[in-house]
């Protein structure tokens, strides 16, 4: 097991507390050593859901199951196990996604469609699922509010720390709950990566206005954080308003301007768990922000920026503390978009390097270099387009021999 | 220094003789220790030349010089330095590369368009321009025919061995030779990567059907080779014919079919060229070799060999000598290309380990794992796609300890 990340917090957060939802959390057997590794949280019948999935062609039987559940946005339960990912085991593995939704409906006296199923691990090995369905009532039945870590806990891999994140919002005067839990630490990248998140809130808001939330929320959080571009077949991030909290004026749509404070506090919890997912990847030792402006718009800017946190050559540098710029440089360079080399400016820790094409008479390595000894990172890159806006910030971390070491032996 | 690669060959390579050419090295005191550090190729007035060059939107003053002295097809000398890539280094810069031709020019008495100009090495620092200038016109009159691993030794950066190849190819029933040297081991990924080569033959082919021969021979060699997915800024291939050979028919068109066996040994000396830039991978343990078929072009087939090549969850699991097929699923999905995964045919050193969206029944990793200890990795994938003849083949190496270690502390 590798050790803790240097950036875990101190402690597992509190988290408000989401008025129709009980969670829970269990070790079935999947994980050797008796391991959490089964989740549920169970929904109210009020619960509305929108999801949004891994873009993998090699997509798994979970992901489909649920891209077919959420469509008609009604939700019972979720049922999460971690140890494996029931991906690449054909007929078999839809079998037990159906299985295992069949199992909790039971339970809860609703539809299997109501049931929505992850699973992260191993790909291509056969789940255990007896283990799974011999657990799983009685995991519902003992699932209770505010059992934030417990679940966090069972949907652990290679996470390093539980990851967990709430916030209080307004809805036209009306205090709501939001908090969610996720897990993610390697097969990380943009358009979901090998990450899980579920956040709730106890907010009133139907399914398509979700939808349109979440997709939002997404495009600044969980699709633009990368650890190692590589993407997951299993990644789900599903956002359920049970509606159970306080009364607050009926919402129908997503630009209702009373849910302005609502998405700013959606944004903030998806990013706190996005960067922890970062904050946890496999083997970090350097937490990195790039913001990248001046590009011809926000999709190439963040293209740009995708490039530099992309890059093993500057993430290997980052690793070694070296003012390596020259290799920001190069990433910015086979980015594919457009930059003017004669304008782009490239900034280490707020540190000016580059003007005209080349770095500063006047600049100096050493407050670069001390920067560099730091655990955050800070990388700004002008792409110098006149007269363009385009901007985008993307996080990730640094390539170590904790990841070589992580990956290399993962199986055994 | 890293250890010499494991896929080194036992000694420098025999290579043709090319009449037209002479070659040098030396060191010019860019590298430290007085390792060699310039190169040059004087040619005969009758030699033609077509170049290829990196993509990048930073690309250095050397590309952007060669680009434009390629043009007229008309070269009398190759000059290249290492241990310096003089790339983001301003009008200085590209100031320095005019200086180089210019003295390269006066020594041979031509103009200095006829001059190609490289170089390789750390990014954003200013060439010493007065030492290379200094030792160029020594050089230059010191070069000599054959001399081969002076001038791939002079090119050399982390390389941990010079590289050479060579054929003897017919056209028209009379005999003419091929040979190159190259560098290149990290940075390396299609569209040219930081890989230098330069390639002779005393054969006279008229500059335009040298360009159409150059373009189609990058294609499955150094254009299907990836080390780490970086692109570099002077990535440059060269392609001289001297026309000092034997008396051949005419060649007017890359399309005559007097140049098939031409064609066929100037892609074997390319492949050759391009695979021990592989082989010298940054910290490789394992040489990879990517096989794509049933896609639903060729196009498409090299988007996932290579989405498979610069998955660092593949990369590292070979290097673990793990047969963990699971992640190329993965990597197989996230590479935007249509597959049928239900057809999807995963082998793993010849051994089909899918069918039916799953293991096969009979699968067995005995053999598999045997192989995954090898140091020839064989991937073989069949897309699947119903009827379809889309194939490529790229070749890799796997990420290792090595890699994070020759790249966290290049600089220091």
């Amino acid at each position: 097991m590798a050790d803790i990340s240097p950036f875990a917090p101190k402690r597992f957060p509190r988290l408000p507390k989401i008025a129709g939802l009980r969670l829970g959390g269990v070790a079935c057997g999947i994980k050797a050593n008796m391991r959490s590794d089964l989740m549920v949280c169970v929904l109210d019948p009020s619960a509305r859901v929108a999801g949004m999935f891994t873009r993998s062609a090699t997509a798994g039987p979970t992901v489909r199951w649920c891209r077919d559940a959420v469509r008609d946005g009604a939700v019972r339960a979720i049922v999460v196990n971690s140890g494996n990912a029931n991906v690449f085991t054909g007929r078999a593995g839809a079998r037990d996604v159906a299985a295992t939704a069949v199992t909790a409906a039971r339970a809860l006296g609703c539809g299997p469609g109501e049931i929505m199923v992850s699973s992260t691990g191993v790909i291509g090995e056969r789940l255990p699922i007896s283990k799974l369905t011999a657990a799983l009532p009685g995991l519902v039945a003992a699932a209770e509010a505010g059992a934030w870590q417990a679940a966090a806990e069972a949907i652990r891999t290679t996470d390093t720390f539980p990851k967990a994140a709430g916030a209080r919002a307004r809805i036209g005067g009306v205090a709501v709950n939001i908090a969610g839990i996720a897990k993610g630490s390697g097969m990380i990248a943009p358009d979901m990566a090998t990450m899980l998140a579920y956040v709730f809130t106890d907010a009133k808001i139907p399914a398509p206005a979700l939808r349109v939330l979440l997709a939002e929320a997404c495009q600044a959080s969980f699709n633009a954080i990368t650890v190692d571009g590589d993407t997951s077949t299993s990644d789900t991030v599903l956002l359920v308003a049970t509606g159970a909290g306080r009364g607050h004026r009926r919402i129908t749509r997503a630009g209702d301007p009373a849910l302005a404070d609502f998405r700013a506090k959606l944004g903030a919890v998806m990013t706190d768990l996005a960067h922890q997912i970062v904050g946890d990847g496999e083997g970090l030792s350097k937490f990195i922000t790039i913001t990248v402006t001046g590009a011809a718009s926000d999709r190439a800017a963040k293209a740009i920026a995708l490039s530099v946190a992309n890059s093993p050559l500057v993430k290997t540098a980052v690793a070694g503390e070296d003012a390596n710029w020259g290799r920001i440089v190069m990433a910015v360079g086979k980015a594919g978009e457009r930059v003017d080399p004669q304008r782009l400016a490239i900034k280490l820790g707020g540190v000016r390097i580059t003007e005209r094409g080349a770095a500063r008479p006047s600049y100096r390595e050493a407050p670069v270099a001390r920067h560099m000894k730091g655990r955050r990172i800070r990388i700004d890159i002008g792409a110098g387009i006149k007269g363009a806006r385009g901007r985008a910030t993307v996080w990730t971390c640094d390539l170590t021999h904790g990841y070589i070491s992580i990956n290399a032996d993962y199986r055994s």
